[in-house]
């Protein structure tokens, strides 16, 4: 391999709080200061790290662009001896998505992001206009080609226009988030584009959780062959500082047929974005550091649980949660996460039983709140249910008990976690899993009342995996009194009760869920697939019915490929079954 | 004027339902057949008649497309002697937003919307590609641009390609929703986009309530000068005849300049969907129906409040709904509503004094019900606050009573609503206004449990003004007692409580919401108007701060440019104050 020339990237993956431009232009300013003392020519933050991901509609207010655009040329002036690419939100004749060049204190050039997603989570058409053509920018000797996001995706312009026209590294800026296995994903598609173009690729994305959505970090390193040189860490913040060897790729594109212009090829639509000065040593440089990815699957989706809660109670200023512990497996992996996520101090548990509240359960629930070190509350609810009885007696008479008096139980403890939430300023984390949520299986302003839905997007097979993995993770008796993990899983709203008189049981339900609600799989394909016929009609019925629950359901993380919320837009009034 | 061909359009304003397909052909169906009997040449639909608008994530699932395409195809069997033009969307290589030809029991041809709405409710990027040429038929000697909704807010192309290449007469199938105010908007629009051209417009709308939309029908023909020729009904279903004088259109067209082709203009891109037999008579034809407006402007404000309330009952499947009446002007007017919309027979009240209501309010409250002849219900919720009261007295032991005692009064209300609900299998409405939802001046679980906020919407100002009209409507005595609309407006959950304790007067309340919530003006703007410093500074923090309520709040009817819901998305994760 030919000697250098060498560039020192450093991937600034910041956790940036939406909305809070001056406090994420610190968070740059830093990261750039420090990426200069490791002696880094070029730092790269996430896509818009200067406003968050995803602004939303902060971005149809002219002013916020306007305070984005002042902070962007306040931290150019801060930039010196370091070329620094920032994510902003640039308003010329419209709003692009876009990445400043930031070099000897001025704005040396802005790229605009070409393809703007717009489907899952994604709104990006509602925002911006598509950017045209590719860009780069000459670093020294080098030439470097600029991406964001679902740019690198795709295989053609504008990384192949930027690889035609000479571009021997590419900085893909992203606010990626998370689902399960995602990350890994990731780095198969950004080592693919890699040797697309023989260039190597540096990738830096988000970190941290906003709202429904948590960004992985998981930044990384490519080299021109596709070969990891560096990988960031997952689920924190972090400075990945990494050289690339810009001369090896040189040599191999120099024989590589497939780069060479052609006849049949039409030339490049590039701009130049900016040209810096750079003085670049020689030699094959150091790799980065190497981050192993989180094992096993269950660690990785807990971290995202951990820091998309830690995230959501911290940016929007709580100090404490409260949460109710029924004695079952949701609510118990709920109260783990939160203690993980936060420490035992800042978790308050309300142990609220019902007449219809087993013993065993009451004991697994004080049990595992002493394991975890967290403070409970008890309340019997007797009264309270007692009281309704009295003020509904003439009006329900002569019908028979129903959901009615169920749903009350749920309501009094919703109601009794709110008041401690009015009263003390905590926080309500409820507990229902993807599955109830899915089919209805949990009472609006009951279970389903609080601030934050913690595992509203796991599977209840899932929540099963991840409790016995909190318990068994570090080698000791876990926190999770194993009998929460064997019994039978029971709202306990009436004697006797278990889900699985009223749902299919939850192994088959979960594979009937993942196909209607995360494939569109209809009716017919789920029966196909071998799913027996009438617990899909049962599952999609409740499905279907179950839209005006979620709509006023808490927000909570996501971590599969389709979470409710945004992710998956289906109108409440819909006669379409399937 | 020369003399004919004249066409006669058949606009077939349908309430269509989202997601059902048979149910949506049969309508149609059903209007070919009267258009047929009504001499028409030619039949027009709403946009996406057959699934309904907005279809939402329903378009991701290959089964739904495939049965909109079967129901298309038999739909073309039924359709002779008259051409159809029926709304659907298109699976071919990708999903299109289409108008089909229906034409001798065959798809004729297949215009493919242009312009995809992306902003405020609207997400049709996230479903359809873009259609990228103009499309006329022939029917008979006449040529017919057709356009979809957004096409025709643009004066370019399509329309104008389409006018260039010979169409006398422009259609649109539209789906465009309500606010107040719009269908004068659409009514200037229309006739200008005839001037622009010199071709008559026949714009044919939905009607009817899908969850947070009202579309509110109030189609119309116009002649190529822009005249009105035609205006069906507002905010109920119709099919509006109508002769269009087309050799009038021609004649002029030949004396306007604009239109000769020139040097300087690309040729127009056009397609020829279908040419279709079709022998057409002479003469000017006759006007169609001229329904006058509705006004005052409070009225048709009313009107789309009480369609968008049947329409979600009946569509979801209610058939009875309750809610609670306090004696104050907003469960007032909603109950007025309810009625007006489902008859006095199909609304309960509940009347739920605490010991900080006021006797005057809860005799206004009889009052409203006996004159309004629906069921009352009373519930004296004393003993269930004792019983809360005990419940907590240990958690709560030293604390001052705060909102926490406030808020479980109103959460107390929403679970006995709730509790009618799941036995009687009733529709909570709630009685929460738009200025109240702004501020987050309501209970979370508590007054804002329910499934159908009826005038989340309406701005505290306009709820007066509404309920002034609807009293003084039929020229005697209205339903609602004068002191109801004098008193000054509190929450009761505390002795001598006055809203404007805690906000800025409602009138300039109302005023900083308009700016900051609709037309996202910023602190600055906000002063510079004139607006006080310090409600301006309070309003915008609430507004912030109450984010998290709104993600839980049920759905309502949008009246304003700028509802909350999908038409404002901001994220609850914030630090950007204003």
């Amino acid at each position: 391999m030919a000697p250098g020339p060498v560039v020192r990237v450093a991937l600034a993956q910041l956790d940036c709080v939406v909305g809070d431009i001056p406090g994420n232009a610190g968070r740059i300013e830093d990261a750039v200061e420090r990426a200069r003392e490791a002696g880094a020519h070029l730092v790269v933050t996430p896509e818009l790290a200067l406003t968050g991901y995803p602004p939303e509609d902060l971005l149809l207010k002219e002013h916020f662009l306007a305070d984005a655009r002042a902070a962007l040329e306040r931290l150019a002036r801060a930039c010196h001896d370091v070329v620094a690419l920032v994510g902003f939100p640039e308003r010329e004749v419209d709003v692009f998505n876009a990445a400043a060049v930031l070099s000897e204190g001025q704005v040396a050039g802005v790229y605009r992001k070409v393809f703007l997603p717009n489907y899952g989570v994604f709104d990006e058409q509602r925002y911006f206009r598509s950017g045209e053509v590719a860009g780069t920018f000459d670093l020294g000797p080098v030439r470097v080609g600029v991406t964001i996001c679902e740019d690198i995706w795709e295989s053609g312009p504008p990384a192949s226009d930027e690889a035609a026209a000479g571009a021997a590294l590419l900085i893909n800026l992203s606010a990626s988030p998370y689902h399960a296995g995602k990350g890994l994903e990731r780095e198969r598609m950004v080592s693919q584009r890699a040797r697309d173009h023989l260039m190597a690729v540096a990738f830096c994305n988000l970190v941290g959780g906003q709202d429904e959505l948590v960004f992985d970090g998981h930044s990384i390193v490519v080299d021109h062959r596709g070969e990891l040189r560096g990988r960031a860490e997952q689920f924190k913040e972090d400075l990945l500082v990494c050289d690339v060897d810009v001369g090896a790729a040189r040599a191999e594109r120099l024989r590589d047929a497939r780069l060479r212009p052609s006849a049949g090829r039409s030339p490049p639509r590039v701009q130049t974005l900016a040209v810096v000065a750079a003085e670049l040593s020689d030699g094959s440089g150091e790799p980065g550091r190497i981050t192993p990815p989180i094992e096993p699957p269950e660690d990785e989706i807990y971290r995202a649980l951990t820091l998309g809660l830690h995230d959501y109670v911290v940016k929007n200023g709580f100090e404490h949660v409260v949460l109710g512990l029924s004695g079952g497996i949701d609510s118990a992996l709920v109260a783990c996460i939160a203690v993980d996520a936060l420490g035992p101090e800042a978790v308050t548990v309300a142990i609220m039983p019902s007449p219809f509240s087993s013993d065993a359960t009451q004991a697994d629930a004080r049990t595992l709140a002493a394991n975890l070190g967290v403070d409970v509350l008890e309340f019997d609810i007797a009264s309270a249910m007692a009281a309704y009885r009295g003020v509904l007696q003439e009006a329900f008479a002569g019908r028979p008990e129903d959901v009615a008096e169920e749903n009350l139980q749920a309501r009094i403890r919703g109601n009794l976690l709110m008041a401690l939430s009015n009263k003390f300023r905590w926080l309500v984390l409820t507990t229902g899993n993807k599955s109830e949520l899915s089919v209805g299986y949990s009472t609006l302003y009951g279970d389903l009342a609080g601030g934050f839905a913690v595992i509203k997007d796991v599977p209840k097979t899932v929540v099963y995996r991840l409790a016995h993995r909190r318990n068994a993770r570090d080698g000791e008796p876990g926190p999770i009194p194993p009998t929460i993990l064997e019994r039978a899983p029971s709202a306990e709203l009436r004697h006797g009760q278990r889900d699985e008189d009223s749902l299919p049981p939850y192994d088959l339900l979960d594979r009937i869920l993942e196909g209607y609600v995360e494939l569109d799989q209809g009716r017919e394909q789920l029966i196909a697939r071998g799913l027996p016929e009438t617990e899909v009609d049962h599952a999609i019925r409740l499905v279907d019915l179950a839209e005006y629950k979620r709509r006023q359901a808490p927000p909570g993380i996501k971590i599969t490929p389709r979470a409710f919320g945004r992710d998956r837009r289906v109108p409440i009034t819909n006669r379409y079954g399937g």
